[in-house]
């Protein structure tokens, strides 16, 4: 088994701490995504989309998406659950990991691929009006999020759940594409601190 | 229990089409999205994120995210599986629902948001380069997926999946943003008329 990792991009980052959580230890190759590995050479016959990280298991079978990679885990190594144990649980892990994708990581990834220099070659065009919209639509949904966070310890309810990690990753990453957490949202920064002090989020 | 759902919206047709597959009946309330009643009125208050669909359980919890409201069904009547079942299913399933969520109905979604005149009010701005760089990633996406389809009955393997579920919701909502599949992707449009007989696929 292997994961092709990529140490500065945000969703190999994601497996990494779901990882750390889990107590796992796969062997990894790392791919330069600025130096255009993921599309060219060996790695693009191990995925034609181009996309890291990837789980390569023993048979030679090819698991992208970092998400499909934590639920491959999950189902192989149960505890600690990070997916939600009841049919509840289940939904709300699902219904945060989402929107924080969606109405979050996305906006702040789309600033960076549409604004940053080094990402000229790969983002093309760069549409310097959409990464604009970005910046303001990641910043509203924090501005939604703190009030949830006033009333629960994680995103998803009282667990850690791998929804805390999307959005540990993506909060990280603003700094990358020049966003900052306004200081008034006091219990987002809360959960932040939070999560940044488990010992996985140095993966 | 209550579906909150929108009958011309591609993503509410995602959970119809999972619970006609399912066999589950669930009441459901009709939201006009033209009409904006997803973002005025009492629907605001169920869901302050304005996303449609959105499940309120007996005891008024709100789930809210598609794929969130399949998993909650999927938990509580596992049969059929639509998530797959063995580690290396689950993780296909996730993968393939994320492929085609990502490189594909993504881009589906916003060639109809940044063009149509119906989203003047809805997306603001309206990007037109956007609009135009999507059409191209969507139909690439397909190109990648055709010689998949050679090899395989359905998106994740030989069983439907939730996969299926949104791809055939994306490929026929490609007609509203102006998009056709070509005709030399034999392979997707085999697997498309073979969910499309599909009794689900009338939901």
């Amino acid at each position: 088994m292997k994961l092709y990792d990529s140490q500065r991009a945000p969703n190999p980052r994601r497996v990494r701490v779901f990882l750390a959580e889990k107590g796992i230890t796969v062997p990894t190759e790392q791919i330069d995504i600025i130096a255009k590995e993921h599309l060219e050479g060996p790695f693009a016959r191990v995925n034609p989309f181009g996309l890291l990280p990837a789980l390569e298991l023993d048979d030679g079978v090819i698991i992208t998406e970092s998400i499909a990679i934590c639920r491959y885990f999950e189902a192989v190594q149960p505890a600690p659950a990070l997916f939600g144990k009841s049919p509840l649980e289940i939904a709300r892990v699902e219904m945060w990991n989402r929107l924080v994708e969606h109405e979050f990581f996305r906006h702040v990834a789309n600033a960076f691929r549409h604004s940053h220099p080094a990402m000229k070659e790969l983002e093309k065009p760069q549409i310097s009006e959409l990464a604009q919209t970005s910046r303001s639509r990641a910043v509203a949904f924090l501005e939604k999020l703190d009030p949830e966070l006033g009333n629960r310890q994680f995103l998803a309810g009282d667990a850690f759940s791998v929804a805390d990690i999307t959005a540990l990753v993506a909060v990280d990453f603003m700094k990358v594409s020049r966003l900052e957490c306004p200081p008034a949202f006091a219990n987002v920064l809360r959960w932040h601190r939070d999560v940044s002090a488990r010992p996985s989020a140095q993966a």
